[in-house]
């Protein structure tokens, strides 16, 4: 029997955006602002993308940089509070091969006249492959061309 | 605006089974099975109740004890490895008002000729109802009964 191991853990990060919460909340719910910035990374090929934002609708992606694994995201929405709160559940694959499943939870709070955006992600890693602080890493990554797309 | 607040935590329970991995593993995989330790609970009423079990299945019920809130229980499947694993993402309402959302980990162990069942929940607790500890209670029972199930 091959050992498998879980790893469970959470992160938390955090931004302030210059735009009030309804901006920023809009750009995870249109599916072409989302895609600009969660999907178009630079150097990365995007295969297949889709959201659907409603409670209990999915949003998948499979990419691929160069001629690396295929990386294929599957994400359901548990829980939409307007302009306040998302919550999802999502898988990211190798190759076909589950390496993590987490819950991220995203909240939004107007500052001023802003937003100030955490997000916390509970999450589950698989067989020692991509651990919690390569995801906090990638998520910084994410919160940053987020702020690129609000411009 | 109401002021929503989201507490994240996590719960570990474990326990114990005399049966080995598979018989323990297919009374979360059977509708039937699941459904006996799982939604029939004394005094509760269930007024629906179905299981796919397979990664991006669904697990729903709505359940009633006398004149009380509706609970609700939406599950989708993120991950399973026969025999090993499963994880899963659920939501839990009352009357139509999510009160939470987790991602639970199952993990099974063979021990000697039985089986060592761990439950990690991390789960994102909304507006101060039913904390982690109260969920902690449920799973214990949970597990308690699944004990006598498989007799």
């Amino acid at each position: 029997m091959t050992e498998r191991t879980v790893v469970h853990d959470t992160i938390v990060t955090e931004r302030t955006y210059g735009h009030p919460p309804d901006r920023v909340f809009a750009a995870w719910r249109d599916p072409a602002t989302k895609r600009e910035w969660f999907a178009e990374g630079e150097g990365w090929r995007i295969e297949e993308y889709g959201l659907d934002f409603r409670v209990g609708g999915r949003e998948h992606g499979r990419f691929r940089r160069g001629n690396g694994p295929e990386t294929r995201n599957e994400m359901v929405y548990l829980d939409i509070v307007p302009d306040r709160r998302i919550v999802m559940a999502y898988t990211m694959a190798f190759d076909g091969t589950n390496i993590s499943a987490s819950l991220g939870t995203v909240e939004f709070e107007a500052i001023g006249a802003g937003t100030r955006l955490i997000y916390t992600e509970q999450g589950a890693f698989f067989d020692g492959a991509d651990g919690p602080s390569s995801r906090k890493q990638g998520w910084n990554g994410l919160l940053e061309r987020l702020a690129a797309t609000l411009g």
